[in-house]
């Protein structure tokens, strides 16, 4: 097999481009005319619809006739578990190779099989059985720690021990491009006796990378640390969107519920841990020692730059605000899953995990407005003279990640969503 | 229609049957042969095969050719919304009802669509896509808020408020009947320096009562608290498994998450809440009044006689450790929905939301063993002369609850299930 780094493909993908041949991530799209959505890929602009390669017979092997392509989502071909994933991936990247002429010199095929990207409509790749949030960056962990309980006391004791967690929404996960409208709820001031009803004032964004499970596993079996890894099917990144003011008054002492459960917005390319495995970063080293149950023999550090924009309705360009990595995590992927699974709790296909805000070491770094103005004590200046302590009706918000290869990228694309004002 | 009161059907239910021709709840069984699990009803101890209604003809009018029982599960049914529900519950009164010879004299038909109850194995009905977990009754939010935190803040500000709730697992709900498997996770003692990892020691059941969605909203679209019931299909009784050690060690600051997620177990049968109507609570005062997107005119609390029973490995019968009742919960189903959905967020059918554990105002109406033995300080004593502060392996607790008509009970049957010790 060419080797991922100068592999080659004859559809044209610039430098910048997060979806070169090495990336081959998996997403669900709809075409202009009325056909029900169907899987594809991805090279450079052009969307390759996988039900047309499947329908030719180019999986047959792989899939023994199994079609999982016209499926409405992901799930089916997640199920079938990495092995099978990994040789599809890899089957794509052989006939899309500048040096395999089965398609580039087939022009119906080609016509058939490729969209451009402007003229699809991509969609939520994945029926999204359940959704877990973790909280597993220790400077995000910390940050919030600090503004709500003191210095002293800003990790909690549990923190470091294990990959602290909540079950979050997962009917309220939606596709990047879809609005948000700002929620209403309960509030109340320190200041004040009772809670008050209305917009939620303190809107925020939450910078995180979430993966998806491939194949689950049964309930009262836990998923052992160091064969976590063949259950992830690939990452996204996540926006959590979270409501400060809401989550303040509700959240104790059963954690947050409606200052998250109105919208979480994923990317809508699901890129693979093969595409993500060259790049990988250096272990974090865990002191204290986790229990024997938490030690992973794998590293899963990727080192993919993240970064959040933003843009005003008097802005006419993104203004970058954070620029943080995947890379910062202190709990990985494998340990989030282990710890999950530890008392039995059953994974099922499509399960979608996120990280927690990824905060780094610096300022520039942080993954929220919370963090970034902390608390809005610092409002952030946009190039519009406008100020920001938390986000305004109008507001864009697009987070986007990649890993740079030598002259390519792997990415993720992005996530993009406008913040409407509350409904009346 | 005949008054549901006088309601008689001539398949045969003695006055302390859960499933008189009033109550014609809905599940979904399996048969001893190999055909797929499908819809049913109950009258005394028959199980009545909804496909087998279905396929002769007597929904057409009700369902328009819709075939919704041959499905998996219920969700089809329910999201057909709870006009169509009722009238075909009513339909199969009509039917089973003594004075109708349709079904009665047609010897082959009866054959073919009534089971006795131990020919059949009860499933999961509902294909549950989001689980959530309130906390609504006072006296167990009371009860545990002084165990924790003393009496002084016993309930937190916001309770009285809102009703405070968290995201649960939806994989790991089960079918009564299914075993537990004690779960291992981490624990630490307040006199240790460092957590441990093993078996849950503090493994504890909450006696809940749960409700099914049957159409769901749009997302950004809140259900109106006095629209909610036109939403909700009906009620299950539901074990909320809890390991308290697990849970004390994680739970700060994001509320429940192992603790909870290694099982929830609920009874099969759906109940809807046209058959609770006739046993109507007296409404309980709210103080603080609250918010207006809470204020509901209708009354949903139901008179419902809750029992919890226990029996261990050396006991030959089960022994009543708990009696509550779901009238002693202080926010409403329709409040909780109403509140769930305020920002925004969707529900889908087959949703479940859950009570909490619902404790009344004696010692003997608590509804854990965590407030039962208030800690573990008073252990409860069994028949047997054992004692028990916590559940042990081999132990089966039974929920049960009913509605005491005039000679006749509307009930849920049970909730079922044995401790098996953590796997090794």
């Amino acid at each position: 097999m060419t080797d991922n780094f100068i592999r080659k493909s004859f559809i044209y993908a610039d430098s910048d481009s997060h979806f070169p041949i090495q990336n081959i991530p998996f997403g669900i799209f709809k075409s202009g005319d009325k056909r029900p959505s169907r899987a594809c890929t991805i090279i450079g602009d052009k969307i390759i619809d996988l039900t047309v390669l499947e329908s030719r017979g180019f999986f047959n092997d792989i899939l023994s006739g199994n079609n999982v392509f016209k499926e409405l989502t992901l799930n089916k071909f997640m199920s079938l578990g990495n092995n099978t994933v990994s040789q599809i991936r890899r089957e794509i990247q052989k006939l899309f190779d500048e040096s395999c002429n089965i398609i580039k010199d087939d022009d119906s095929l080609l016509n058939e099989c490729l969209h451009h990207k402007s003229e699809i409509k991509m969609c939520l790749p994945v029926d999204i059985g359940n959704y877990t949030d973790f909280y597993s960056s220790k400077e995000h962990a910390t940050n919030v720690g600090i503004m709500f309980r003191g210095k002293e006391n800003a990790l909690m004791p549990n923190w470091v021990h294990l990959p602290v967690a909540y079950h979050g929404r997962a009917s309220s996960v939606i596709i990047s491009g879809t609005d948000i409208i700002r929620p209403k709820g309960q509030t109340k001031n320190d200041d004040e006796q009772l809670p008050v009803f209305g917009p939620s004032k303190l809107l925020d964004f939450e910078l995180e990378t979430g993966f998806f499970i491939s194949k689950g596993n049964n309930h009262g079996d836990p998923i052992p640390v160091n064969r976590a890894s063949e259950h992830i099917f690939g990452m996204v990144l996540v926006n959590d969107w979270s409501a400060r003011d809401i989550q303040k008054w509700e959240y104790v002492p059963l954690g947050p519920f409606l200052s998250k459960n109105f919208a979480t917005s994923i990317s809508p390319w699901i890129v693979t841990l093969d595409a993500l495995e060259p790049f990988k970063a250096e272990k974090i080293k865990q002191d204290p020692e986790p229990l024997p149950y938490l030690r992973s023999v794998e590293n899963h550090a990727y080192d993919i730059l993240l970064e959040v924009k933003i843009r005003s309705e008097k802005m006419n360009e993104f203004q970058v605000i954070s620029k943080s990595n995947f890379k910062y995590l202190y709990w990985d992927i494998c340990q989030q899953l282990a710890h999950h699974t530890i008392t039995g709790c059953n994974m099922q296909s499509g399960d979608l995990l996120a990280s927690g805000t990824i905060s780094g070491p610096d300022k520039s770094s942080f993954g929220s407005m919370l963090e970034l103005t902390w608390r809005g004590q610092n409002p952030i200046k946009l190039t519009s003279g406008e100020e920001r302590k938390f986000l305004q009706d109008g507001d864009e918000i697009c987070m986007t990640g990649y890993c740079q290869g030598d002259g390519f990228k792997v990415g993720f694309g992005e996530v993009i969503s406008k913040i409407l004002p509350a409904k009346s």
